[in-house]
């Protein structure tokens, strides 16, 4: 068959800063998918994207046309809404694990397909696999039933949603075009929109442990996020978070699993406690429950409930005991003051050293690894106290944990106490 | 071995518009040629370099990385001053041909590495090769001998010089970034340098028969060229020339070659004649003999003897009959006036369907196929006229080189009579 376009027309067209037309979208995805297109001609489309951008229509276009590459699902059966959240990556963001029971508390379902950490963020699935039993590889009728009996599943996602996306995204990894908000924003809505979900709240990390660095660019990537699921009929809003320091006291597998479960025991960490009920309550407005009170789901165990059931639906043990990493070491605060820093991204890479993460997507991860905090920043400190705990099974790692930490903690003499907002702004339709 | 650099990291700084450095771009070149970089990481560095640019520094490391990638040649040992000519390419540039004997009448001598055409562009091996027995390929030593014995060479580039450029070049080629000015630059100097030459004069083309339309454009690429020249220690200078409308009266390759015969026999097109005499001035200057004269030359028959004798030296016969197509059509004038316009890039489409030119690298062409032009722009013209007579094999061809002329020929009612000037400006170091 002959092509329709020749890849280098398209190409030129959007380096030269004119837009796609909706057939050479469709066509350009359709034959990269198919292998017509050349990885070498998608790198340098990609490139021009990112570099003279996309406008709204022509991004809602990619989008769909990256959906129409792979199968749709449908939550229609289960006679009940689905609200799913998606966070864009942060260290120490452990908010799926409670949210999910939480919000499925209330009648709403929350399919959560989630995926592997890479480099220095964490993945939801390697944190869950720290229980032992449990499994993240579900059919599609697995997952359906799970739904409708317990309400909650975090799953991995299937190949099937949006599979140039797949293909994409490795190339993007290593041609440096991953921080094209058009190409960030159509790769995860695709994958939603496709999934099938009612709603949709996205949680927008902003800050040194993010993709997002500053604020404005931020809310571009979620405005960006918020049209398109509006235009493809999904309820959408978005929460810009900060990610300048870890979410919670705990960045790896075992470890952030533990503080989930304190959380959803009605305790842990201030911070992960209120993004969880800021996002549930998101979902629950988007599901038609305004009046819903997640707080008192968390406190009286009904939450804590269902991630029981969720838990075990997946083979998974919840009494079990969670591993702990063999060796720990301290990092000590070296002078009196408030602590202004704890970086996120030099704590994600401790961690990531430590052995919670993985350079390569065929790497095994330390279920025990990584990184306790005791001190938060805006809090007062005395030289010599324990700022951070290290975890590892490999002691030979703690050097070079401890190397990218250098300049990721501040301790300020003259620094006032008292930290900033969580959230810093939402973005709806 | 661990490499020094990662790919993504290099293209992530030239997408961000920082200046590459001095390491970074030898080991991406480097990395590149031995196939560490790959191939869709080079077309997003590419797509970068052409939407961010590069500064004089980095053209000339990216052009001396070029350099090294293969072997470099010298003329030393030949005793006498070595001049060379490169065109950027246009429709009906035969000029090489009678150049180069005409220049090393003067006992400079001329070393012409050239290729094949490829699209609308004919290639000076394409066009000798319509004379019997003549051929393009020559080892380096019998390229030397000729030099030394005749004093002009036009043959084959060995592919032993800047093999980076050519794995470079077909890259840019399918993925939309041939028309960066950096990469057009380092790409023709590289060979240049490599070759050895003392001096080089460029004719850089302007117009639709030409990669650069306009000319600021082709101004900016004469400056990048002479600069990287004059940086490696070869005199460069270069004109712009009009490439809006064919150069000569022929566009094929035995219809060239026969046009060219005549430039040295005294005679031909007098914009033939002009670009030659101005190209041949510069090269007798750089090469020290300001009082030359090259019009002399050419009246004499001195400049068809070094003709004759260099093309016997490649086995051909100066004396063999041309080759002719078998068919030939007539396009008419429909109109009175004066023609305004005769398409550079709309007569070289119709040469290449005729025969003249290849769509790919493997395909063979036709030696007497092509176009001749019979009223230049600015002269004028009566309805039913001849304008144009095309020659081919094939004539199932006609038609589609028809189709090609569409638009691309102007008759004029009201219009004065005159032509522009040929050579646009002249760009010194």
């Amino acid at each position: 068959m002959s092509e329709q376009f020749d890849a280098v027309d398209v190409i030129v067209a959007k380096r030269d800063g004119n837009r796609l037309s909706d057939a050479q979208i469709d066509w350009v995805i359709d034959a990269y998918t198919r292998g017509v297109v050349a990885d070498e001609q998608m790198s340098a489309l990609n490139m021009a994207i990112l570099l003279n951008g996309m406008d709204r229509a022509e991004i809602a276009r990619w989008t769909a046309a990256m959906i129409a590459s792979g199968e749709r699902m449908s939550f229609a059966d289960l006679g009940r809404p689905t609200a799913d959240k998606h966070s864009t990556g942060g260290v120490g963001d452990k908010i799926t694990l409670p949210l999910a029971p939480l919000v499925a508390v209330f009648g709403v379902a929350v399919p959560q397909l989630s995926g592997r950490g890479l480099g220095h963020t964490g993945g939801t699935l390697d944190k869950l696999e720290s229980i032992p039993g449990w499994r993240a590889a579900l059919t599609n009728d697995e997952m359906m039933r799970q739904l409708a009996d317990v309400g909650a599943v975090i799953c991995q996602a299937g190949s099937g949603l949006a599979p140039a996306d797949r293909k994409l995204y490795a190339l993007r990894d290593v041609t440096g075009t991953v921080e094209a908000i058009p190409l960030i924003a159509s790769s995860i809505m695709s994958k939603k929109i496709a999934e099938g979900t009612d709603s949709l709240v996205l949680d927008v990390k902003v800050g040194s442990g993010a993709f997002m660095k500053d604020l404005d660019r931020a809310r571009e990537l979620a405005r960006t996020m918020v049209e398109l699921g509006t235009d493809a009929g999904v309820t959408t809003t978005a929460l810009l978070t900060d990610m300048s320091t870890p979410l919670g006291l705990t960045a790896g597998n075992a470890l952030e699993v533990r503080e989930s479960v304190e959380v959803l025991a009605g305790g842990g960490p201030a911070d992960v406690v209120e993004l969880t009920l800021a996002l549930a309550r998101e979902m629950l407005d988007a599901a038609g429950q305004p009046d819903a009170d997640p707080a008192a789901a968390l406190a009286d165990g009904r939450a804590m409930d269902v991630w029981r059931r969720m838990i075990r639906a997946q083979d998974g043990d919840p009494d079990a005991p969670l591993p702990w990493a063999r060796e720990t070491e301290q990092v000590l605060a070296e002078s009196d003051g408030v602590l202004t820093t704890l970086d996120a991204y030099a704590v994600g890479i401790a961690a990531w050293r430590l052995g919670a993460g993985r350079a390569r997507k065929e790497d095994p991860v330390q279920a025990g690894a990584g990184v306790q905090i005791h001190v938060r920043p805006g809090e007062r400190v005395t030289a010599g106290q324990p700022l951070l705990t290290l975890h590892t099974d490999t002691p030979e790692r703690f050097d070079r944990a401890r190397d990218a930490l250098v300049g990721g903690i501040v301790v300020d003499a003259a620094a006032a106490p008292g930290a900033g907002p969580l959230v810093l702004d939402r973005i709806t339709a």
